[in-house]
């Protein structure tokens, strides 16, 4: 593994006007900043423009609190409302992983951060049910076994407490429901907002819920998919990051499906945390830009 | 175009039991037959059995009259309750397209009549507007306008009697409704059980109804579909027969799903057609076997 | 259809360095241009950066001459050597369309045209064949024909000189061998450089030159492919503009591979004619960028 | 998990003619034998008929060795020539597993075999480079560090033989060539024959050799793919087991390539890996008929 060029990127968005690429093209100019990544949107429904730009650490004089200070002046100038976020490539991200007893999910992240090719931290591997401990320990991640129990709803909101001391305790840039078979009450998917990220195992919006192996199944589609989608109040009805899907048969069973599925479920939730932790992803109401 | 050789295609079903292929393949094999392709299922949930057997026709010492008759006997002694058909690959295959103003699936199945792919008589194409006439009669087939008056239902109910004499007239092994923009009465429905195959634009089951590549668009999905489907009383919710998908992503507009989503409906139709018109397709329940 | 807005569309291409973008979008936002869509490349082996944006004809205060001038001065100082090009949506793009005698590629596209999916004047198809003179002229379209007598090197040429007339009598944007049989000589190739487009029956680079299909399978390849690239004088070599795939098995024939390969090559080839016609194609070396 | 229902597996292969599936399933239906699956092919280029047939175990009043004594008698009169072969789903499989440094695809059979999902004693895990003993350890597999050094041909040939002895030592029913890079002598390929699955990382036949991605990125193709095939004396030129490719763009960059063709990798090694444990894959001549 080489280690790329530290790089930092700019995420902004606001009211689509004219020149408002030359303002922050120029501005990077002036400071000699080397642009590697460009890209831009407008979203003619809202008028919305989206931009994200990553700019070469080395080419610009100062460092990022200048770089953030200074182009807040920009960003300012351009609209009176707008989005905007600076990170560092060089910071490490860090992950927190629920689980429940499905461990495929688990082991496809556990052997990309092992061969290097998720280059994060797992701070943690948070599940309801114990099975999955052993492999995450083999990897030397924390597990922590939060049990939910069923029926009483005291226990079960201590429980979703102690998750959150749990997650938050790692300030993590992504917290993702590698098949975590609990909702989320409100609250969490409010704090959480923008940093959850869940796979369903259905080509939403098909087969919301529980079992949507079984409802496709049903249904007799010649196609299943998954999809990664950003956690919000609603179930399984935030905002698509990802999907895809493989072709199934009648001589296809649930357990063969179940299976298929999992291939899709693996792909498409790496490569939906990968870009969530590039920042390339922009929710804009209930939809995403990838850049 | 090589002519293929003629065969005899044999559909079976009867509830799963020992000793069905034997019985039929030695049915066969004393007869002389070859077996060109065979295919079998059994649907684990109801236990049903179903096979489709394509034999050289000038294998067999009778013809297909006596091939009914004797096999009808063998059929008899396999099952109290069984679904059969021997049909002739010789019996050339007439279908009648029904459109409304959106032509690319009607280019595309007349292109693949044209160009011999599709060795069919499309024996009319009948539109509830006027905008296809030039292109069917190019090919000379017979274009037939049946105007749908929005909000009289008497009118209604007449222009659907006009299109099932004219559909009927023909006895068409197919009808196509190639993006006709009608939904079908009960009776009609009923009358064409199994003879009617539909393309909707959605990956069904979502976004069923009007307007799926707008009800795509807001949900925000990363790969849009369409679905080939038997045509039943419940709007799009017919047994699927093939389904397919396309990517899109944050830049494409409405006009752009639309665009791509085409290219998705009429590969997904001339597959579903084909299969049809080759006895492939085994309606059970509300799902189906393609063999 | 809705007419979509008329816009000038930009292509530059020079060495990499601080601020070209910030010189381009400047030199648009203080004319008041509005950028619908811009995108940026820079590759990493040449150094080469690509940019292609589409700019609001009507938010320039001058027209399309004016803007050339003015922009060839920025591009004078961003660059000694650069490409660069603008063109005009509104002006409408000329086809010629080369054929032998499979007809499906141009069946789909002239479906296509007819719908007003592609917006475009065929100014004529060529054949080697008279085979698709009908359907040619069923839509209104000139059809010549050019027989390729085989074994006489002087009739060849004079055969391709009659091509060439017949083809750059309409000075058209694209040349489409829509599974045109003829290999074109080197100084056709050259003449038509950037313009030419091929579609071959296989996922290049494997099965070049004749009969893909049968190559494809007696090596047992578990997909086939269609490839759209631009013609040069090395026979299927040139720049790759589209591919695509579709999986095939141990029961499909070459017959089959033939009938489910055309789907590909239509598609393929329909997508990459729409993006050459709308310049989101930049050829360097023998790769392509394609925005 | 639920333990599947043991099954015999039958693989008979002869020349075709008529009545082989009626003696077959008489001679299955006289005994009382359940078929659960079934699967025909006749190849029409060498006139081959294979089938595989799932019958339940339980069914038959007789064991396997039975069933293999009766059935040879059967074989015996369909034909002089034939290939036939029947196996125990009951008897565990057995794989070796060959390592370099690249460790994606043997993470990924690990989970899979954690999980429960490939149901394989995995009896070693050979690497020519240590790497990959820790976590083949932790998975409680015995990993053997065999060194290839370079140049010296004796050493050459006794580290070959050195592997060869740790993989014979467990019989294994197959053996996985998981980003092995070393090139297997022709003795060893020819003793290994249709039990050597090797994963190359283009879509044969493209890009044979060294470095496929780096010829991939070089050629400018438009999609990436990878090839599961059956190991033979002359280089990525053995019958192809299953492909699939990922779409790619003038974006990506080598190292891109290798990201995302690792996770096709992964899937079609697994893929190949499960049908060739489940006696689907049937030789014929470099082709293969995959039930």
């Amino acid at each position: 593994m080489t280690v790329p060029d530290r790089r930092y990127v700019i995420i902004f968005g606001c009211p689509d006007r004219t020149g408002i690429v030359a303002r922050i093209a120029t501005f990077l100019a002036d400071a000699g900043g080397w642009i590697v990544e460009a890209a831009y949107h407008t979203d003619p429904d809202t008028g919305w423009f989206f931009t994200r730009q990553e700019v070469l650490a080395g080419s610009l004089p100062y460092g990022i609190a200048e770089l953030r200070n200074r182009f807040g002046a920009v960003a300012g100038q351009l609209a009176v409302q707008s989005d905007w976020s600076i990170t560092d490539t060089a910071e490490r991200r860090r992950v927190v992983i629920l689980v429940s007893k499905e461990g495929h999910c688990l082991y496809d992240l556990l052997g990309r951060v092992a061969s290097g090719e998720l280059d994060v931290d797992v701070s943690a591997v948070v599940g309801n049910h114990p099975d999955l401990a052993e492999v995450t320990r083999a990897h030397r991640i924390p597990f922590h076994h939060v049990p939910f129990p069923a029926g009483d709803p005291e226990e079960k909101a201590a429980a979703f407490g102690q998750l959150r001391q749990l997650v938050e305790a790692s300030r993590p840039h992504a917290i993702v429901l590698a098949r975590f078979m609990q909702i989320l009450p409100t609250e969490l998917c409010a704090q959480w907002t923008g940093r959850a990220l869940n796979i369903h195992h259905s080509f939403l919006p098909s087969f919301v819920g529980a079992r949507p192996y079984h409802q496709a199944h049903r249904r007799g589609v010649k196609l299943i998919g998954a999809t990664c989608h950003y956690v919000t109040a609603e179930l399984d009805a935030g905002p698509i990051v990802e999907q895809d899907v493989i072709r199934v048969g009648h001589g296809d069973s649930i357990a063969d499906l179940v299976r298929k599925g999992r291939d899709i479920e693996k792909v498409v939730l790496a490569r939906g945390l990968r870009w969530h932790l590039e920042n390339r992803i922009l929710v804009h109401g209930n939809k995403t830009v990838v850049f």
